[in-house]
Formats: structure tokens, C-alpha cells, sequence
């Protein structure tokens, strides 16, 4: 597949559960309460449990990965901004866009050959819409 | 516990095995193949398989909810810097430094109340002590 183009855009969407966020906390290893422990997320302000902020950021890597600019994309910065908490519970839509290409000369030759630096906009909604995510990564590919 | 003092300091120590790469793979569905296709990643510039960017956050995450500023830990933003490839068998050690401390009021009484917000130098070495991730967090607790 060639350059994407500036303003291209995909998304995923994720029904965050239960399951998924005790996987992830045993997998990292972040047992953070307000992610794990019902009552203690209770009396915390969020009021109940939340997903992990590297969980939501996990969703903007897998659409880079398999979508923009897709596979054997490689990661060199993302900022995240964790605006609003993500509930067990919630959809969220991680949505990717190009807002800046930067061709690049080819490196030794590989199978995988490096084509192009981009920019993205890298933003996440839950299901009324809200953004909880925003930031910005940079990808070769 | 009270605030945490400039310049204090905290690290995890973690091996990066095959088991938790296809781990979180399957948990975060982000099945890029520099991650999880041998074949793949032998002819990608990185010649073996690496760990995800958001793996390698994940561990700052933890020294976060685990020890500086600990328990119930607030993420409000995290950049990330993936300097060089964490591969399959390295042990990472990642570090959270204390750069700034901002006392806030006290928001509507609840078990958890929020003290203040720091700003967190955030890194990860391998076992050669290469920096492999850098960056900031704001964080409330």
C-alpha cells in the first residue's frame, strides 16, 4: 500500500468490559484500586471503576497497527491527554486521522521498507460521544 | 500519606517475556506484526520481535499506581517517547521522577481526597542502560 494522504482517517470500536480490564491489569501488572477495586472506586471520584489510561492509548496503537497507516507501522512518540474517565461499560471509538506526511528516504533494503513519517491526530469517544482521549502520535511506515 | 517531596524518585523492574507480549496482544487486540510475527519482524528493521509502546507505558503506570505518588493515582496525561526497541527478553526498569508539585484544594469530601498534582519525569532503561522510553505525566493523587 502507498502514502496515505493528509486528512485520511480510521477507527475501531471497543465495547470496554469487565474482563477486559482485570486482563489488563493482570497482564501489566497495575492493580491500581480505582481500576480494580469495586469499593474502593465507590468512594473515589469517579464513583465507580475505570479502565486503564494505557488501555485507551492500547486502542489508538491497535488502529494505527491495523488500519493508518496500517501493518508494521512503527511507533516513535504518542502524547495522550486522559480527558474524561472510561468506564467498564462504555464504547469507545479510537479514531486516527493523518495530519501530516513526511516522505522519507528508504533506509537498507528490507522487505519492510520505511516510506514515510506521519503525524496523526489520535483522539478516543465514548458512546454519548464525549471525548475522553485526545493527543498526537508519530508513526513510520 | 502526605505530598511527595521534588526530586523523589521510584522504579519497577520488569522482564519482558514472549508470554506477556502475546498477552497483551490478545488482551489490547493490537496484533501489529513486528509484535507478534517471528518471520515478520526477522525482515523488519528491528530483526526480532518487540514489545508495544503501550506495554512499555503500562510499566510507568504501574510505578505510578504502585509507589510515586501510589495508591489510587489519578493519570491526566502521559507523553511518550519510544526512543529504541524494548525486545523479547530485555528487563526493563522504569523510573518516575517527581519534577513538580502543585498543592490543590480539596475538591467535595470524598474517602480518596485529591492533594495535588505533580508532574513526573517519566523513563524506562534496558539491562544495558539504554533509555528506551522518556517522557512527562500529570498525575493527580
Amino acid at each position: 500500500m502507498g502514502l496515505r494522504a493528509l486528512g485520511e482517517t480510521a477507527f475501531i470500536e471497543r465495547d470496554i468490559t469487565d474482563a477486559d480490564v482485570m486482563a489488563f491489569a493482570e497482564v501489566t501488572g497495575d492493580k491500581n484500586p480505582v481500576h480494580v477495586d469495586e469499593e474502593y472506586a465507590k468512594k473515589s471520584i469517579f464513583g465507580r471503576r475505570i479502565a486503564h489510561g494505557a488501555m485507551t492509548m492500547s486502542l489508538i496503537s491497535r488502529v494505527i497497527a491495523e488500519k493508518l497507516p496500517g501493518r508494521g507501522s512503527i511507533y516513535r512518540s504518542q502524547a495522550c491527554l486522559f480527558m474524561r474517565p472510561v468506564y467498564i461499560g462504555d464504547k469507545i471509538r479510537a479514531v486516527v486521522t493523518v495530519i501530516e506526511v513526511t516522505p522519507k528516504a528508504l533506509p537498507a533494503p528490507t522487505m519492510n521498507v520505511l516510506a514515510a513519517k506521519y503525524r496523526l491526530r489520535t483522539e478516543c469517544f465514548n458512546q454519548n460521544g464525549e471525548k475522553v482521549f485526545d493527543g498526537e502520535a508519530e508513526v513510520l511506515k
